[in-house]
């Protein structure tokens, strides 16, 4: 769907890096990733409370800047607030609980709690999903499914950390908003690579199935390309490589190729 | 309610202007404005295009550029679309009519239609509401009360030209979102100033009345606080001064003070 939008966006040559990837890159390295989450699709107010809604929300944006390579600086956030919804100071807490601070505000009434963040940060040497090469290390930060697994519950925890320590080493970097089976196929289309990935190899989390590992969405993990020559940091999970193929297989322990689909927000 | 946020934002030292003013500045001039529109409350479908719903919102947050006198990078969106909307590629291009490349881009299912949008700019001397003093004159970019009197259906031209030009003097800018009984409240205040009006003063709009456009929302026209010693742009319309006392006075024709209040969107 953002396809549709990036083709009548224009360019600028200040922006180097326009829409397609996790953010946007300005020159001088600036970053900036905007990110909706809408009541009854991102999340039901049943089985989260406003201060989990706030921080699932800002964590999904600083995970597009992790996915970057870059450090946040700031976040500007606009609420569309329903009649019924009178706890916007515990939503606000639950996005400060990420310790980044709020520069811009704008509030409104709507029908559904609606919270859009934009992210800024900045990055001395920004990963785009474009630059993986054949026979790079596949990796990702952390087990996977763990938001299928919890009912899109479980605390999102942005990989900052991880993803500034990975763009020293990072060909190509995205981050698992919507499963690796959906983003994987992303990175490898943005690199002109296919790629190939061992289900036994991917780090389920605990109480995930197999499939919730590979095609549930939110996790927000990182997943990198890294050369085969560069150093791996310790905590990095290998799952695969690219390859120079254009398909990308999901191999089962038969080395059969699985047809997987990870979540989509308009199916 | 914005002031809620604000209290909860945290600080950041990169963060040279928060929330409160037209938009954020950060350490370098970089200029960041978060707007939302959303069906029903800014905006209806019967009496707007898609087209002219994009026009409006991006004219919106380029008008708060305007108002600190910054030239615009470019545009993110957020995009909430009911699932009775299919118009995305015309709003799109409503929002590409002002030429500002679009960076970045989110798009989500909604009950209904949401438009938010993140301007980015940079000013290398960003005019904040809160630098007023006593005597100073206030002016204003243009005719106020055309929305009202359009029922809120006429183009909105952000006045980037005029700001970056009143930049160059100006001790104080805001961009008037909700009339100028409410916008001329919010810059005295920043400024720590009162302020005096004549309504007889007020450049009213062809087809409005004196209400609508001391009182009307969404004109986006800039009003500024000039210095005595500084020379006008030859188009600024003067309207009254800055004083020293705390009272905001809108003046009829026999002198007598009005209580004026201009649009509240949670009215």
């Amino acid at each position: 769907m953002v396809e549709r939008i990036a083709r009548l966006a224009g360019s600028d040559p200040r922006v180097e890096v326009g829409i397609g990837d996790d953010a946007a890159v300005l020159a001088g390295g600036l970053v900036l990733s905007t990110d909706m989450h809408v009541e009854g699709v991102h999340f039901r107010r049943e089985t989260l409370t406003a201060a989990e809604i706030g921080a699932r929300a800002a964590a999904a944006n600083l995970s597009d800047l992790a996915a970057m390579g870059a450090e946040p600086i700031c976040l500007l956030l606009a609420l569309g607030i329903p009649p019924d919804f009178g706890e916007i100071d515990a939503l606000v807490e639950g996005i400060a609980t990420h310790e980044v601070a709020l520069a811009g505000g704008d509030l409104s009434r709507a029908d559904s709690l609606m919270v859009s963040i934009t992210a800024v940060g900045r990055a001395a040497r920004p990963v785009l999903r474009s630059g993986g090469r054949p026979g790079d290390r596949l990796v990702v930060t952390g087990p996977l499914g763990t938001q299928a697994a919890s009912g899109y519950t479980a605390p999102i925890v942005p990989r900052l950390a991880e993803g500034a320590e990975l763009a020293g080493v990072a060909t190509a970097m995205i981050d698992l908003s919507d499963g690796i089976a959906t983003d994987l196929r992303r990175l490898a289309a943005a690199s002109g690579c296919g790629a190939r990935v061992e289900l036994a190899a991917l780090p389920v989390a605990e109480g995930a199935t197999q499939e919730q590992a590979a095609c549930g969405g939110e996790d927000h993990e990182l997943l990198a390309a890294v050369p085969v020559e560069a150093p791996l940091p310790a905590w990095a999970i290998v799952i695969g490589e690219l390859t120079g193929g254009g398909a990308v297989e999901f191999l089962d322990a038969a080395g059969v190729s699985l047809d997987l689909h990870g979540y989509d927000h308009f199916a």
